[in-house]
């Protein structure tokens, strides 16, 4: 998507540790044209999937979330952040790894949101090493619904969670590719 | 707002302590064509404010704001939850009690995308004792921007919230207004 990593160029930045700051357009204050061409992006590449419901995880997947959902007609589920350990009995949860924060924390959703006959679309911002992906995939697996795609704006394709999801045979989208963040210099694949 | 009013009590859950459940249409799973509509209706009230921004605070204020941003046709800033106190000199910070997770959490916002011009429109899921909301006003107020309305999706009328922010002269607008969960029973004002 060139109006993407034209922007990235423009206004994205790269912090120390590897870590592209997208913060002035699409995670901290979100340019809604910007948000609404992404919206209509991965409409026109997942609405052959018969998507029936979106997923993504709090918080910067939401925006992304709903657009998508607006432009394919179809609910979305926001998966939730939980730090206490009283998990119910109703809830799908699943424990997950942060690289950025260095720390594990829980998702949950509610059982009675997913059911069987459910062809779920994940969407997120950023891709890397694709725990929260796979914490959403082992969600829908005990949901016995059917994961239909994953989409994904930034795609590091540099760490492994696209091509490990790829030779899983997922079928994964992602607006913009980048191969190296090295020395502050954002070079596309 | 009717069509919010008659979905909180088609699909609305009483739970103990006073707490409505939204799970299964605005704030865990999200109805699209709800959402629209949320966002069209405070576009109508807010748009003579003549708005620059929105802001809001993770997480589920964003698919509302994200509504409202479209049909307002300006950009939304996401209220960061932070845990760590080693805040940079880059952020405006301030502290929130929040009543039902009974602890307080830091929210922030980059400097760089506030200044003096900005003339900006809350937007949040709930009000109930107004924490959230006046954490927000704080930040706007060290910002020295404007503040042009706070929209509400659900105002608790019985708890303090709503009459405070109206007696400091801030332009409150709830969709819906509850009077009582008493007994579990969902009466509105």
């Amino acid at each position: 998507m060139e109006s993407l990593k034209k922007r990235i160029l423009i206004d994205g930045k790269v912090a120390d540790g590897n870590i592209l700051q997208v913060s002035s357009f699409l995670n901290h204050m979100v340019d809604i044209n910007l948000l609404s061409n992404i919206g209509k992006e991965f409409a026109a590449i997942f609405k052959d999937c018969l998507p029936t419901k979106i997923i993504t995880i709090e918080a910067s997947g939401i925006p992304i979330a709903t657009m998508c959902a607006l432009e394919l007609q179809i609910p979305f589920i926001i998966a939730k952040k939980y730090i206490s350990y009283n998990l119910t009995d109703d809830v799908y949860s699943t424990e997950i790894y942060s690289y950025t924060k260095q720390k594990s924390f829980n998702i949950i959703v509610l059982k009675e949101l997913i059911n069987q006959n459910d062809r779920l679309l994940i969407i997120d911002d950023f891709l890397a090493y694709g725990t929260a992906i796979k914490g959403i995939m082992h969600i829908i697996e005990e949901a016995k619904a059917t994961l239909v795609g994953v989409g994904i704006c930034i795609e590091k394709s540099y760490q492994q969670g696209a091509s490990e999801l790829l030779s899983q045979g997922v079928n994964l989208h992602s607006l913009v590719k980048i191969n190296s963040l090295e020395n502050g210099i954002i070079t596309f694949k």
